[in-house]
């Protein structure tokens, strides 16, 4: 009985997530599902994205978080829209709570949705919300096993950032071994080493990021 | 129903951590149940505290992971019995997963078992494993702001300990900002600052734990 209940939220979820999907590309909004432990970096991510993109492209961010709106509140700082979500207990974002974000966004002004998901290596990636790509981000503190214990999320996710890559030098992280364990589980990621703090390589995984958007609006403008 | 179907599940798992704890108490066996965000240092800590204890205690480890078998493969190497529970995707251990691996243990010859829980910082705090102490463990690296965002197993944890203190400095943590935040949500909280890495502040932890395992050992002669 568990696991049908759980299949039948996950079809449920499916469901809301296909018709997310078709508006973001009605309005053509490029959104991005943003994973991580707590703590690897997913804000200040976000906030590096923003300093290079805002002048260029307008910008949302959905935060995700058991509770409080710090993360919100240091986005808007940053002079763009986010919504908080507080789940309230639950471990990972659904598309139905990503659906009731979207009425507080005026979607015909924006090219970019960035959704940061709750803190946590397991449960957000079951739920599709709906977005373009699923960007997972590892942090040199955390050890180079994670992908080791925490498969599914390194092998559904196209892109993966190793941050913190600043700490390298004062840590036991191998970066060969991660990305060996990385080439046999998701041999075709996008890997990109960054550091948020000093912003080294965040620029490199901007300009990945801007070929998907243009590519994402060709495709559109072929297919009308 | 779904509400309903997990009042169903947790109170099936608190029926079996009840019997699980008198199983302890019988045998005199002292159990803790650690919890983590991945990559916060949970294995590290375990192997301190094996190095510290080992010539004095009968220890034995559980390991949570998701996938993989490399936590109990460390702590073997310690010469401490391990056994590896693979959730296959559950983002927690529960009270029936740890009484399956109490078939494996010779309970008669042990004093302490640690449960290393599945590294997330929300759902293993959802259920009780018949634990004598939850202990929740904190980075540096992780930020300061962690315990805003998962407020639970901060407030319901008897011992926080903050770890990789040594990345103190060259980290933006703020420590006032932390405290300040812990006294908040759980001031009673037994807090330890230690460095697994540099082997600092752990002997202080382990202290309080003898002097706890102490205090329950004389409880059950009093009541006997």
């Amino acid at each position: 009985m568990e696991i049908k209940l759980q299949q039948d939220i996950l079809a449920a979820n499916d469901k809301i997530a296909a018709d997310l999907r078709k508006i973001f590309e009605d309005k053509g909004i490029f959104v991005i599902n943003l994973m991580a432990s707590p703590g690897a970096g997913k804000t200040s991510f976000i906030l590096r994205i923003i300093e290079i993109l805002k002048d260029e492209l307008n910008i949302a961010v959905i935060e995700g978080d058991i509770a409080s709106k710090v993360d919100a509140e240091k986005v808007r700082e940053h002079g763009v829209a986010a919504i908080q979500i507080n789940t309230g207990g639950a471990c990972h974002l659904d598309a139905n709570m990503i659906r009731g974000a979207l009425d507080m966004l005026d979607l015909d002004l924006l090219d970019i949705i960035i959704i940061e998901n709750v803190g946590n290596l397991v449960c957000p990636v079951e739920f599709d919300l709906g977005e373009n790509v699923r960007v997972v981000i590892s942090s040199i503190p955390e050890g180079d096993d994670k992908p080791l214990k925490y498969p599914r999320i390194f092998v559904e996710s196209e892109v993966l950032i190793l941050n913190k890559i600043d700490l390298l030098d004062c840590s036991d992280f191998n970066l060969g071994e991660f990305k060996s364990i990385i080439s046999g589980l998701n041999p075709s990621v996008n890997f990109f080493e960054v550091s948020c703090k000093l912003v080294e390589g965040v620029d490199v995984w901007v300009s990945w990021l801007q070929k998907q958007i243009y590519e994402a609006q060709k495709t559109k403008s072929g297919g009308v």
